[in-house]
């Protein structure tokens, strides 16, 4: 119960708005925040959805929203310059087997560099000089990243926060407890401080209850 | 500016948490609440969206999480006794065209039915049977809902729903303004009180950056 596994990818804004409060949260408590970089395309693929990026009113409402909650939380909202971006090399570049020791300070950086500056997060030179910015040396976790290793490494912590039910950024882990969503924080404020108001019997109840009808059954045979 | 649109499906449980919030937001301000019933399985098909209940780790996080939120608001939460179920009956009754003077009286005795005592929600009888309880009249409604008018009026609904760009319930519109999601009618609420943190400029100018990268390229070619 006092470590916490964290999912994200930069192309989030959510995972973005999550980013400082769930250090907040952890630092405050004593627990050990583990960081889980994932291609949240492969999340998708996976589970066969759409990003909000790929439902144009819905990217609209995700701007406007996210916009709203990072005023809200006194934080800056540039934005990337190019959205959707392809965040393979920043994702690599965050993994534990390549930022080691620096981990933390390397997300930091590119969560700033990306939705708080601004800068282009599909080109290394950008990303290379993000780092180097944040005193970390920004040429050699570029060289690094991309090692067979670090692909590797990035598809097995896909692969493993699929195992895990993943299938949204952020996701924060808990025990065998998932919160999908920066907004739903505080309910996992609420579970480690004991004062969770789940009855989990209850919707296990739920859960098992029979599916009437699936979305196929509903067009084709409509109640007449 | 005082007119608020309200779109919803039984479906939903999320619809469920903002029914009870937004008469009370509306009622505050005196502003005009209009319901709009609309078949949540039509806005996920029109948009090639799999809703939550599609994707198996998602269904079980939306119900914990709807229990929590009922739960922090009071509200009981038993669910329906199928899941998903065929929502259009409830539906066509809970058009203005059938309901005409009773639709919020309609409205509030099926969200009760449904989410509050957990009832089948694709069975006339018990469709029937929570309208009576609520003092209205469920034989009629019921057999008005199976006319082809009814058939026709949700049909319109859904598409007019789709055409101001609704992509998910519970939705609300305002002017313009599209907010989704229960945990947003905050947002609402500092939009109607002139206190909205958006900077409208600001977001339109980022929704038309370039798009860097979409999902096929980036599985397709991945930074090496």
């Amino acid at each position: 119960m006092n470590q916490v596994y964290f999912y994200f990818d930069y192309l989030s804004p959510y995972a973005y708005l999550a980013w400082g409060p769930i250090q907040v949260l952890c630092a405050k408590r004593g627990l050990a925040l583990h960081l889980h970089p994932v291609l949240f395309a492969g999340l998708l693929t996976h589970w066969g959805q759409l990003g909000p990026a790929e439902i144009p009113p819905k990217r609209e409402f995700v701007y406007k929203d996210c916009y709203r909650e990072a005023m809200l939380q006194g934080l800056p909202f540039n934005g990337p310059s190019c959205h959707p971006f392809n965040p393979l090399l920043a994702l690599r570049i965050s993994l534990a087997e390549i930022s080691a020791a620096d981990q933390t300070r390397v997300v930091d950086a590119l969560w700033k560099a990306s939705w708080g500056d601004g800068i282009d997060m599909s080109n290394p030179q950008a990303i290379k000089a993000a780092l180097d910015q944040a005193g970390l040396n920004g040429a050699e976790l570029v060289e690094a990243a991309q090692s067979p290793q670090a692909k590797d490494a990035l598809r097995r912590e896909t692969e493993a926060a699929l195992a895990r039910g993943v299938f949204g950024v952020p996701t924060v882990i808990v025990g065998d407890e998932l919160f999908w969503g920066h907004d739903r924080l505080s309910h996992l404020e609420l579970y480690l401080d004991g004062k969770d108001p789940l009855d989990r019997t209850q919707v296990m109840a739920m859960l098992s209850r029979p599916r009437g009808s699936d979305r196929r059954a509903i067009r084709a045979a409509p109640v007449s």
